[in-house]
């Protein structure tokens, strides 16, 4: 049973989001967070424009094989170029060729732009809006009309600003959203001029759009909801261009723990933590430590005052409670939050005080080098084996080789000798690249003495470097994802040498592989409930 | 002649600020912070707790001896212990020993608080707040008062939550300071409450005191200006525990350019941005590039639709004008971009319609291998290069190799064999990983020819991994920073080849100075507008 929304959440991470210097969202990226959206339980995913980019008319053919399953899927467009009938509009057809069900039309509202940067006059801007809303219904489109720079608009001449509405809604617009394109309204003038167009234009079903170049994107969103705007555009950790656009991260908590209404199953805001961190790995950008609500800091307490008090009462130093939003609490200097930590990533798996007091050295140390866990419980994991058993395999040496000859295609190749047991197996492997060749070569060298490994397969690779001041000499950490197609797990590698940094996290993956089947073995188990394997799969 | 401030500034930085989880200001930092803001205009700087550390107890002695110019620094600390006198409290005396003109005193408004962690009674508490506002008072000292948990305290039990407030402002304090610690109010409740404090005691002087936990500090701290508060406490970059306390750098010119608020002068406004970057350079935190006014990205420019625009007139895509704070334009080019992008990004130089009709799709057809030229606008200058003319050197043949042996620190050695002009160079050198070795023998190689390279240092070296779903087969973007001291650019480099990719991002960079300077050379110029430098550097 699913729950009726009181505000409609209507995300635009793909499109409006996408706007954000440094992202560039593969056609890929944009089905698994499009799907991901969808999960979450967003009532509306803005895809993009299929008019303006051959990648995002790629995206909506894709999708057409495999619809979202709850969340609608929606194309963007302008209205039709002024002294053009709409169905000669070029951008038109290209938004029909995208086959959603439901499509958004931005428009001008401000006569300053409809002049000064449309060219035309501003009859003809709202015959573009008025036609364009009709032709796209008339072909069973629903239609969300985005009202741009509608503010900016309102302010220099409120009444053609609400006539650019009125042409709109007329036309059978189903929403008619209200944007602060420039970022530059407050939040006293939003709820002024939002109570205005309902009284304007009663009935009209009305959503808010904000930027943040003032900083109150999150409160101008608000303000307009309290105002009676039932749709809220925004995007996942408030990308966008300049400043970025309301952050729904924020937005969506506020609405419903704090005011009360409903916008997602109360199971699904438990979600919001992983998705803000979904987004921001596909993204490519580092997290925001101190985003408010899904940020690593965001329940982070200092050691000291705040934390006796914390234990005495978590409600008095934390506005909300970080599992409504599937956040955690983290209290800094605190061996004990340090050790239950653990015991969360280990499940049943309890450690004795000393252990935990080592390993927690250990982990603090290989921290301070760059190496990080999280996505990498498989390498956390094997810091805990027993270093008197026989590792599953040796590395004796590797040499990878890249070579390049003019405008040839650069050659990879490595070659690698490992023992495992008393054999000493030394082979080589070419790859597309030094990493894949090593990857490869270190496969073939363990496939005849371990076939179980023939399964395990990498399915995701990534890079990211460490204090980039220092140039090419910088230190780089690898996280790899693995999967023998039932579970999945991550490792991690940190080293100045790309190829080195690869190869920690490679090797940890096969091992951890190999020492996993060889317990499940002596279990006679496939499966155990509170493994690595959960954690990086979570 | 100093403007009179409508709006008090009351910076925490230093005391609230550096709670945030990973900023530890030396003495020395804090020292230079304070007089950076005391040149801004801050009309108070909050120093530190004397009390609390040896650290802030150290700054307050350094600064006795070179007093700020204008800003008055003080001295923080909370209000006696409860049952023991203001005379014998050890904290309070270290707050005089300080030696600051004012002071600001932290006391409970919760009653939850007072019982809960505080462990005393109602009544006490209201003692403890008024006998050490007294005690300073009568010290001559300036007297701030924080309540802290003001807000939560008022819908707990606003009676009491007044009360407290009245203890301070009847004893004396010159200031009472409304704090919403937890960061859960929203903008509307702040309002509310603080017109029913205006209310309950006429003539004392408000202040706001905000945290970002709810993404709405800005915004409260207008609200609660609005509503009556002559004193706004914040941090530069919003920087503080958690999510983080209201972010000046917003509030400042949302006060001054909209609401008409003098905070500043209007020339001191223009350091905003400078501020911003020296406060995070000092605090060694990434800079915040979305960040509201004073961010890189704040006036940047993507769509190619807005850009047309723009050049038509700034107003109407910018809600201020960015050298109002001290900030740039800058416009970037992708493959969402249109003519006019590259027309802005290339300044004078114009290309004819054709040439930039080829251009584009040129860049179409790269950005859909995966290169990006957002920060890598110097590649994209070398896309113009003239094919006709001979290039400053040509790649021959490179070979890297990489080897490892058992527990050994693995080995990078690159050799090169490059073609200047009529010369053929063949070098090798050695490098802590397979790119920096190859970095390493290309500057060998090229020296000697080249001397000015010996001035080009790489700042920042990227490697994002495209479709990782591929495991190490997938290809890798890599996007390299380049500085001669004076410029900085972008260069970039696409291959499943991580030392492929990082070739042609390192070539582009040293390429790209050469042709640069044979340019000046022959211009007898040493910078010109409108070129990428500009867009690398803004």
């Amino acid at each position: 049973m699913r729950v009726q929304p009181s505000v409609v959440l209507y995300d635009t991470t793909l499109r409006d989001g996408s706007q954000r210097a440094g992202i560039s969202f593969t056609v890929a990226d944009k089905v698994r967070i499009a799907r991901r959206l969808d999960e979450f339980g967003m009532h509306y995913v803005e895809g993009g424009w299929p008019g303006s980019n051959p990648k995002d008319a790629e995206f909506f053919r894709l999708m057409q094989d495999e619809p979202l399953r709850r969340a609608r899927l929606v194309a963007f467009s302008s209205t039709r170029r002024p002294g053009v009938r709409c169905e000669d509009d070029i951008i038109l057809r290209q938004l029909l060729d995208a086959g959603t069900q439901a499509t958004c039309i931005v428009g001008k509202s401000w006569d300053f732009h409809v002049t000064g940067a449309l060219g035309t006059t501003l009859e003809e801007n709202l015959a573009m809006i008025g036609e364009t809303v009709a032709f796209l219904r008339a072909r069973g489109r629903e239609v969300i009309y985005d009202a741009e720079h509608f503010f900016d608009g309102f302010k220099a001449n409120p009444e053609y600003a609400l006539a650019t509405l009125r042409a709109a809604a007329d036309a059978g617009a189903d929403w008619v959203v209200l944007c602060d394109t420039n970022g530059g309204t407050l939040p006293h003038e939003v709820e002024d001029i939002v109570a205005m167009v309902r009284e304007a234009l009663p009935g009209v079903r009305l959503g808010i759009h904000t930027h943040d170049d003032s900083g109150v994107a999150v409160a101008n969103t608000l303000a307009a909801v309290r105002a009676g705007c039932t749709m809220v555009q925004g995007t996942v950790n408030g990308y966008g261009e300049r400043c970025g656009n309301a952050n729904l991260c924020a937005v969506i908590p506020n609405l419903q723990l704090k005011l009360g209404y409903a916008c997602v199953e109360p199971e699904a805001l438990k979600g919001l933590t992983a998705l803000a961190g979904f987004v921001s790995e596909a993204a490519n950008l580092p997290p925001w430590d101190a985003q408010p609500y899904v940020g690593r800091n965001a329940f982070t307490h200092k050691a000291g005052i705040h934390v006796s008090a914390l234990l005495k009462s978590t409600a008095m130093y934390e506005h909300v409670p970080p599992e409504s939003v599937g956040n955690e609490r983290r209290v800094l200097v605190s061996e004990l939050s340090g050790r239950s930590n653990l015991q969360y990533a280990f499940g049943g798996d309890s450690l004795d005080p000393e252990q935990s007091k080592a390993l927690l050295d250990r982990i603090k140390a290989l921290e301070h080098e760059g190496y990080q866990f999280e996505g990498a419980e498989a390498s956390l994991e094997l810091l805990l084996r027993d270093e008197g058993q026989p590792r599953p395999f040796e590395l004796e040496s590797f040499r990878v080789i890249i070579e390049r000859r003019g405008g040839e295609v650069p050659r990879a190749e490595a070659s690698i000798k490992v023992r495992v047991g008393d054999r000493t197996v030394h082979t080589a492997a070419e790859g597309n690249g030094p990493v894949n060749a090593l990857d490869v070569a270190l496969r073939k060298a363990l496939s005849e003495i371990y076939p179980s490994l023939s399964r395990v397969r990498l399915t995701d690779y990534k890079v990211r470097v460490l204090e980039g001041s220092e140039g090419t000499g910088a230190r780089v950490r690898v996280l790899v994802e693995s999967t023998d197609g039932s579970r999945r797990w991550g490792t991690v590698g940190v080293s100045t040498n790309v190829i080195e940094a690869s190869w920690q996290a490679l090797a940890d993956s096969l091992e951890w592989h190999l020492l996993r089947e060889a317990r499940d073995t002596a279990r006679g188990a496939t499966a155990t409930a509170g493994d690595a394997s959960r954690a990086a799969a979570g």
